[in-house]
């Protein structure tokens, strides 16, 4: 992509200033366009060190209201971020939508100079282009307008810049100890950029390559580019998306009318069942926390089919200090206004602790789907978006337990009818809930998909019977010893 | 791809005919919405050999009117088809809107097979893929659905069915050489398989894996992915897709006023020229011939330009067997409801033969841009898809020459006047060309940017100062003897 391609001509000075001031003035008009349809726009730079990708960032916001971008610069990740997925640090700093965020070199950086310093093997490789392309895509098929910029220049212009920021006392800390490495090896990173660039070229987040040999060159260049790709976006308007088929080996799972659910457990063996597996599972969580295993929980079920409870059982065993509980409610408006799985992106826990979600990003094709509050296209390939989600966790290492939580119809009545009459169990009943009652045959037919459609063989579904609450603690504690220890 | 994928399950006989005449009655209704949406669907079916492909077209072709689709078998190319370009006899057999075709194996098989047989090269490879991967985009962003299955079945079953078949006297026929080749080289052909289905894996044109093990489950399965894919098609109406930087090399070339128009020709010093040059470029052709070198010779320009007589000064030296003549006017109803390049894919000479066409590819950018034709997306995006068109035909060896006539505007005025004041000149001047001429300053920004644009190395533009026929014509036979010398 980089050799052999010609460079749009640099324009006449008399030119480049009309122009640099339509394509500003452009930019300034969009920004309420921008809000209005509701666009996130995310803008990643990326290109040889002193090629000014800082500085064209600077030029560009200059157009746009504060309230409306931010500048990420991404350096070296943080210990704490060196503890999260490796996609997690650019999936939480996604715009909201009707906002910009410019990211000052990302995922690109990363993996190339992963690449550059022999610390990814060809398998390592393939499976970070893999989740970049995912995330990417999920991005824009989620209406995100990804624009990728390179900022290029030759050796010798390189070269020249470095020497001349060095020389002055002033400008030296500018040039970092990758700038010199990468102009002394110049063709060596060519070549993996050019291979990067190739690989992750696609139609719907293509690369623009940027001739940064002037800067207001290359700002003019970011900028027609940024204003030409907003208009297109703004034309497109609840835009469907091919649904991929799913490539990930699935465990074939039952329907839930297929379960029987007279299972129990007498309340002695309970007791000391549940002693037992709680010891068990507190010893474990020491162990994971020094092997820096995460683990992530996820709990699905009926109303009043005892989620609650039963996450308490396992809570009660671990240490306070490595463990969260995420309730899941409805999503903030700042949440909402994000692609929907930003929200747990950005709670997962670090390697060595537990985070345990009362009900998760399932949502998407339950309520949401049922609810209509995400479009027919937005749910169905959201089995997908969830597999590929997981794939992340687990290829980071993570544990994953999902957990669906079932009971009958008539448990369920039983149960609303005891909280309905019980003054200290009021509080957990609502309308709501006698609403979602009586569209039982409908969500049994989307849990029944659910399942069926994300039971990957890295994260099955598994299924809690608690008609009997006792039963349904003691499996969930087995289940996630087991789990814990097969990874352990 | 192929490998560790679970296939979806077969369902229960009940379910897995209720499923089936559901998905047949909602494909039998959507026809009429692919009509009303002039929505394209191009289904292409590849797979291994036995693997049911031809019955399953058959059975899912029963529920659409014979009027609404074709199906197209593409076996070892004719020898015509194999002196034309590598996807010309792809492009020509694209739906037009409204209809579908179903293509029983097409260009996977062919380069896969070319692979499997070692013709292929791992440079030669890649650039089939990229002309692929171009193809099928170029369709999409046009505004096709293109569904791709791969039929899959294991080595054993494969086996099996051809034993079967060799069996019966009856359908003995229906094994071919490739069939029992690829049975024996199952799992060199699963590699090659394996990484194309991957490298062409666009999320705008997905793979489909069919479990092929039974024919309804195949049939169930491609039903109900195609008419997922139409109805997500039918929702997106005019999308607007981003427009992709130019990466072929391009010439730099003046603007068309800085072109200096007064330069001529002595009428004696013509006639000897002209002899000398049409005697040479005779004698090419034959040369031409020989060698099976294509050549298409594209002629754009001002009305009144001179481009008839010009055209005519090259034809008179050509042997009337070895070219032809396109004269492109507005297109024709069935070639409106294809791809805008399509009329041009099926006009392509044969290798050794030439070309001409007076007016050519080029009307997206001036007149169905200046006149509203087609989208600002479409021919804004028009520039790099003819760039990748010429890129096609310079790959498959095609000497292409491409001339913009030049006058200034004094002169037009002079010819029209003439024209309209010469009995037998006025059937050459219409209303059409007045209104044109009133949009010269639109048209000569729209020729300049296409000029700029599309100058690709491979197939830069010559401009012909006309304002002296004499030495324009002279030109284009120095530029078009040039250029086929250097190409023999």
């Amino acid at each position: 992509m980089l050799k052999d391609r010609t460079m749009a001509e640099k324009p006449e000075e008399a030119e480049l200033k009309a122009r640099l001031s339509a394509a500003r003035n452009r930019l300034a008009a969009q920004q309420m366009q921008i809000k209005e349809h509701k666009l996130p726009v995310l803008v990643l730079m990326e290109g040889w060190g002193t090629a000014g990708k800082g500085s064209t960032i600077g030029q560009v916001i200059r157009n746009i209201d504060p309230r409306f971008f931010k500048v990420v610069s991404l350096e070296k990740a943080t210990e704490e971020e060196r503890r999260k997925p490796f996609l997690s640090r650019y999936f939480t700093n996604i715009p909201e939508a009707g906002k910009f965020v410019f990211l000052d070199s990302g995922w690109m950086d990363e993996v190339t100079k992963l690449c550059l310093h022999e610390k990814l093997d060809g398998k390592a490789y393939e499976m970070k282009i893999d989740s970049i392309r995912r995330f990417e895509r999920q991005l824009t098929d989620n209406g995100y307008l990804v624009l990728k910029f390179f900022f290029h220049i030759g050796e010798k212009e390189q070269k020249k810049r470095i020497d001349s920021l060095l020389e002055d006392i002033d400008t030296k800390w500018r040039v970092s100890d990758s700038d010199k490495w990468q102009n002394k090896h110049y063709d060596k990173c060519m070549e993996v950029y050019d291979r990067y660039l190739e690989v992750t070229n696609a139609p719907s987040a293509p690369w623009y390559i940027v001739d940064a040999k002037s800067r207001k060159w290359a700002e003019l260049q970011v900028l027609e580019t940024l204003t030409e790709g907003i208009d297109i976006a703004l034309q497109n308007s609840a835009l469907a998306v091919p649904l991929l088929q799913n490539v990930f080996p699935l465990v074939k799972m039952p329907k839930l009318e297929e379960i029987p659910l007279d299972v129990m457990m007498e309340e002695e063996e309970y007791k000391e069942e549940l002693d037992r597996l709680q010891e068990h599972l507190r010893e474990l969580h020491n162990r994971l926390y020094r092997k820096q295993v995460p683990v992530i929980i996820a709990y699905e079920g009926w109303d009043a089919a005892g989620k609650g409870g039963n996450i308490k059982r396992i809570t009660e065993a671990l240490d306070p200090r490595g463990f969260e509980v995420h309730p899941i409610a409805s999503p903030e408006p700042h949440e909402k206004a994000r692609h929907y799985l930003w929200r747990f992106w950005s709670r997962l826990p670090k390697t060595g602790h537990i985070a345990i979600f009362d009900r998760s990003w399932y949502g998407r094709v339950m309520v949401e789907r049922l609810e209509g509050f995400c479009s027919e296209n937005d749910w169905k390939r959201a089995y997908n978006e969830m597999n590929e989600f997981e794939k992340e966790l687990s290829d980071w290492g993570a544990v994953i337990i999902k957990f669906w939580v079932q009971i009958d119809k008539d448990t369920q009545l039983q149960r609303f009818e005891l909280r309905q009459n019980t003054p200290e169990k009021r509080w957990k009943i609502t309308d709501e809930d006698w609403r979602n009652r009586e569209k039982w045959d409908a969500y049994e037919a989307a849990v029944n998909e659910m399942i069926q459609k994300t039971s990957t063989v890295y994260a099955p579904w598994h299924i809690l019977e608690s008609v009997d609450k006792k039963y349904a603690r003691i499996k969930a504690l087995k289940i996630i010893i087991e789990e814990i220890e097969k990874a352990l």
